[in-house]
């Protein structure tokens, strides 16, 4: 790995698969030791590894894992294989990249592959997923400028995919070009992805960061320290419409307000040419917890509404980058022309 | 007191001032008994009593309680007073409010007022703060409309003032008056203000209210949540340029990007006219430690950066009531005009 890219939260050694379990970050540096596909769904249930990319590269592995445990086995071993695909299919079923890992895994094992195979193929979906997000990062630095001010908001690194990140890949990568003046992140409430995820790993990488209140990046803007909002996708809609972390529409709106330039970062995998626009994308609210740990009352008076994503038109979107390419002021026609690619 | 309007910091009983602990809210509600000048110091200080108008309020008390002591002695009791007043002074020396209250009080020794008749000035001071707040509170929600979604931030209630409050005043009344559709307060990262004192307070009177985190402000705007954006002001300039808290600033911009009304409410007290534009305004920083909370690591590559306030532009404001009246996009020539009151 390089200077600046030193996190991998999914590595396999020993025989073994290890996650860096990202619930303790950043108090806790601990690597957890998974050692059977029920060990591997049940961390991506429980969060120890998060993010659409990171999730499907564990599935693949626990599908080596299991296949080894029933190769050692007597009698048929493949006999045991769908029901565990079932089961990781269902660890969590909203993250697209889970089952695209894992119709890869089986199709693989409908040709003939052992769980020697399996592994390797496992570890080939890591290593794609790494070399797409540096492709990202190149195309995405290429158009930053030079001596730039950037923000960036949630958690999109090595914590979030096989490795590298998406749009903090491009941060990466510009940093190591010497591009980038200043490097703001969000806290992200309430979850503070970027408070605890997104800092400690800029850290990790030696590479420095300002951490602001999600509520301070216009106030930022207006003194001209940022030119460019890079994030990441939690799905991209036929026309360009962008759903990802609560906050990114406000700092969408505030960097056009300001001049500045939006930048989304995501693998073609995020792409739903299935859905029209943003309208159609459901928004997932959590139960709030978050936001009412300092509040003391519980009272019928009181609700805390807490939606995880919000939808940025793809108005407010200058370029969104895909490893199939950087499209500038992305729209329907576009799209439609990469999907073909 | 009415319907929705139960809450007083400040109050005077048993021969004695006492203060609600705001450090404490909402955990707990404890009354601190203030028996001299130097405790209504401390409590300044410590920001057992924070807002500007509180503040001030809190020192007149304070000079009331003073006198009452330096007249049980011996000797000319007026010789202690102008150390009492330096003190004061000192407590928290930005709150424009505590310089205002302490000149009437000094004024009212020179002219041979005695300990009742400062007690009596030190309640008249609080009776016209909640005037005040209850004359704005009713210009502000003649011209709110109907059935309005409304969303606030910070706290500018009962807890910052003498009572009643500024913004939260003017929906105070517009939701006795049954104007209010929906009222969503932001949690007002990083102090939570509006999470642990504007939550708490409405629940006292009865509001119904929605807690969000600040980021997730413009996704409800989009969904059509949200009509006006009703915010207080720590400092408004000669042109109509609002500091206010960090974050308001982002808020204007998402009003105004969907078409929505903004609106300042502040005493005129507020207003300097010695400051040209919000570009004159010293923006004070904290150290920041809320931000870091969530982080583990300390690091020369990291640094939390965290303005307690940000600047709105006069263009962005569409009314500014005070107790002088109610501006429609204000201005320096508008304010000039009611300068001159």
């Amino acid at each position: 790995m390089r200077e600046h890219d030193t996190v991998r939260p999914i590595s396999w050694h020993d025989d073994c698969l290890w996650l860096l379990d990202q619930r303790r970050l950043p108090q806790a540096q601990l690597y957890l030791q998974i050692a059977d596909a029920q060990a591997a769904a049940q961390a991506i249930r429980d969060m120890v590894v998060r993010g659409a990319p990171a999730i499907g590269i564990t599935a693949a592995y626990a599908v080596a894992l299991a296949a080894r445990q029933a190769q050692a086995g007597t009698g048929d071993w493949h006999a045991a294989m769908p029901a565990v695909l079932a089961m990781l299919a269902q660890a969590r079923p909203t993250a697209v990249n889970l089952h695209w890992a894992l119709a890869r895994m089986q199709q693989a094992l409908e040709q003939g592959a052992d769980w020697q195979a399996l592994l390797q193929l496992a570890q080939r979906i890591q290593a794609e997923d790494v070399a797409a997000n540096q492709h990202m990062g190149a195309l995405g630095a290429a158009i930053l400028g030079e001596d730039v001010g950037v923000l960036t908001h949630c958690n999109t690194g090595s914590l979030a995919t096989g490795g590298f990140g998406t749009a903090l890949g491009v941060i990466r990568t510009a940093y190591g070009q010497g591009q980038i003046r200043r490097l703001f992140a969000t806290e992200t409430r309430p979850w503070l992805q970027g408070a605890r995820l997104t800092v400690w790993e800029l850290i990790q990488d030696r590479i420095p960061v300002s951490l602001i209140a999600d509520s301070a990046a216009a106030h930022f803007m207006a003194r001209g320290e940022i030119d460019w909002v890079i994030v990441g996708a939690d799905r991209i809609t036929a026309n360009g419409d962008v759903a990802n972390k609560i906050g990114t529409y406000a700092l969408a709106i505030a960097a056009r307000h300001h001049g500045l330039r939006v930048m989304v970062v995501a693998p073609w995998s995020t792409v739903d040419m299935t859905l029209a626009t943003g309208a159609d994308i459901p928004i997932e609210y959590r139960d709030g917890r978050e936001l009412l740990a300092a509040v003391a009352q519980r009272d019928d008076l009181l609700e805390a509404l807490d939606p995880a994503f919000d939808v940025t038109p793809a108005a407010l979107v200058d370029v969104l980058v895909t490893e199939r390419g950087l499209l500038h002021r992305p729209d329907a026609q576009q799209l439609a022309l990469l999907a073909t690619a």
